[in-house]
């Protein structure tokens, strides 16, 4: 048998998962490992994760993956996403606060990658083109744009595994109005700098994360006001002053924001956090997976294989309260079955399976449900691997403590402190309010006096 | 013979163009005309000229085609694109000034279209996603994503007709330090509103129209200052108090932009007036057009015929002095070739063609050098086809004029006249100074007491 070929569409951090999982194995002895070629648009790793200035599409007019903006800080304890075989004491030498800021998160989360090993697989400013599948050669056939060349690449494989995200092509809706409002209208994808909103009234349309981290930004960076409204269920924190949520937004005159309970405001721009849509246009319709942001997504076998397509991957598809450790979680089931150490059921019997998970998602009737139903998903993964075992449960538990704590008080839970999971140290605390500490680089953050904590947790 | 078919991929008005020249075959007795499907990304005929108030991407997660913004009026005088068969006079019913606002022009252009003939043509929301030729069965295969259903379509060919514009995927220049300054960093593309400027120093960057144009909106809305910084040559034109030209910027530290003269200044937002990509992310290499912005891309025949693929025909592509009569002229001429009315000559011929203008473009050392190229393009395409006679030097010799109004007043060159070229009709005078005329809609512009004049011209 020929060397089987694998292409990997992505090099954030699903794409980045998968390959330290087949180098994982190459580390551990097994021979014979896919010959493997990861396409990424961007000219570095990390997807997401890579701040960018840019908005709208990239210098080689691609459409901007990120959504990262400056000022943003982990808006979940770092403690419910620490790896088992890579701890956070380990990576920074010392006790570091709960919620750090990007840069700092994004050293801990790059600084296990080996990137000699790693490097070699990617090929950067490549956007995937189109990928087609032969049913009678059973091969993919991928063409990415080559962007450092000028031309275009076609290549054949065995398995293609998209782990292109899902938080990068922003659902934009229409207000009535909205096309003669007098000021800037964007959406969250393009937020970059809560300064620019400094003195000014605005308006959030959206009532998810999004929502809820730019209006924190604007607040702390001195925005005027800020109004967010919701269409169902209101964020139902208790905002500070100069924050309030409204309903449903249903039209706009001049700089008018009307609402469906009556009220009206003036704004001085808008900024739609309202999500954002699953896009491939790289992929045929017989290939493309159809869905929206759940725990759950239809038609993927253990929430990666696609149905029908045995040999088509999709990682880190869910929304996430669990995030890199489950796309590890994922990358290395998928290797197994690729390297044929798991075997894939017949298909009715991978139905019968996706059914299960759909039924047992759809009774999850409260946060702490769906944080414990994203638990169970990623234990079932990690027990069939040899993937190093983590305490799935306790950051659960954690990931519930997030949550209250985060009612108690929006603007200062970045201020609360975890013990880890994995070796038990307690962050330190920051040494001052998050709200009054305004740089967000790695040396700034670091250089900062972190606070020992006595106190039991 | 079975009826032959094309794909025109983009209803702008360069595809409307062509659709207009088969209709105008159809109505001229013309018989077995081929079959025409028309792929339109937007959903709504018009292309550039449909103002959005979305940047980025639009409804369906596809990047925003239009670049137009509020407030803009026509930077050429409308008597250099009138249509010999459809006059403004019999548009408007009356004289109108030279200068109109973008949706006054737009209603004249789009005045003539037959939307009950053309719009049965046009498959809307349907972007492009990917073209093949197969070179045994002489065949294009076209395959879109249709939004409206969520399915893709593939269809096959005879000739496609690429007119899909190329001023949408910006080009953005990387400065040192622009990913700290603390502002809004923006591409023209995406410009929207000038009053979002209002107050602010603006440095926009880039010496061409985007440039001008946006200088002279911003100053007339209200920024506190603009400094326009040029690579090579200033557009040199008298600007008032607050407009300023500077050399190129080298880097930026903070808010503060670095030129090359050593000199420096704070600013709160930049706009990246640097130009487009052509950019066919839906084409394979042998079917792509690689180019930059001029009057004369290379390996189009007659600026059109792609070099080696007869069947592929690529429209306005050309930089543009001349537009909508320009892309009637072609249309009409690639019409005839499609109807066997013209005949291509054999390859050596054609690129002994190409050789003869890029030469002749190679001697044109001023704008007045390349009006006159451009008019001689066109009429060499009036003259073979039945495409309405129209005096296109004369046109010409009016853009002549318009850039000395333009050197004689950048912010007054609007209130200038022209006299029609197709009826003799003298422009009627702006009522106000175009700085004072704020309301750019279209009634707005329509209930000006505009002022007829007795002046010769």
């Amino acid at each position: 048998m020929s060397k089987q070929k694998i292409a990997i569409l992505g090099a954030g951090p699903s794409g980045l998962a998968q390959l330290r999982a087949f180098e994982a194995a190459r580390r551990a002895g097994v021979e014979n490992l896919p010959e493997i070629v990861c396409y990424e648009k961007q000219n570095d790793i990390g997807g997401m994760w890579n701040y960018t200035w840019r908005t709208g599409q990239d210098k080689n007019g691609e459409p901007v993956h990120g959504s990262m903006y400056r000022y943003l800080w982990s808006n979940g304890p770092k403690e419910c996403l620490e790896f088992s075989d890579y701890s956070f004491d380990e990576h920074f030498g010392r006790a570091i606060p709960s919620y750090p800021p990007r840069a700092v998160l994004k050293d801990y989360i790059m600084g296990r990658i080996d990137k000699q090993a790693i490097l070699k697989y990617i090929r950067f400013e490549c956007p995937v083109r189109w990928v087609e599948y032969d049913e009678s050669r059973e091969k993919f056939s991928v063409t990415v744009m080559n962007h450092k060349t000028g031309e275009q690449e076609t290549d054949e494989f065995d398995y293609v595994v998209v782990a292109t995200g899902h938080f990068s092509t922003p659902n934009m809706p229409y207000f009535d109005g909205v096309e003669q409002f007098p000021g800037r209208v964007l959406h969250a994808h393009d937020f970059r700098d809560a300064l620019e909103f400094e003195g000014k009234n605005l308006l959030l349309v959206g009532a998810s994360y999004s929502a809820e981290d730019i209006a924190s930004q604007c607040y702390k960076y001195g925005a005027k006001s800020v109004t967010i409204s919701y269409r169902s269920n209101a964020l139902g924190f208790e905002w500070p002053e100069g924050v309030e949520e409204k309903p449903l937004l249903t039209h706009l005159e001049g700089d008018v924001g009307h609402f469906i309970d009556g009220t009206t405001r003036q704004f001085d721009a808008i900024i739609m956090c309202t999500g954002y849509l699953f896009n491939f246009p790289f992929l045929p319709d017989n290939l493309r997976l159809k869905t929206h942001n759940c725990l759950y997504p239809d038609n993927l076998y253990k929430g990666m294989f696609f149905e029908g397509h045995d040999r088509l991957i999709y990682l880190g598809m869910q929304d996430q309260y669990f995030t890199f450790n489950m796309f590890d979680a994922q990358a290395w089931y998928a290797r197994d079955v690729i390297l044929n150490r798991i075997q894939l059921p017949e298909v009715a019997q991978r139905r019968a399976d996706i059914d299960g998970w759909l039924q047992r998602y759809q009774q999850t009737d409260s946060c702490n449900d769906a944080i414990d139903f994203q638990a169970g998903y990623i234990r079932e993964l990690v027990n069939a691997t040899d993937y190093p075992d983590f305490p799935v449960e306790k950051q659960a538990a954690l990931l519930k403590e997030w949550l209250l704590d985060k009612q108690e008080n929006i603007m200062a839970f970045r201020e609360k402190t975890y013990r880890s999971t994995i070796t038990g140290t307690l962050a330190t605390e920051l040494p001052a309010a998050w709200l009054d500490i305004k740089d967000d680089t790695f040396e700034g953050f670091m250089s900062l006096e972190f606070v020992e904590q006595k106190a039991s947790a």
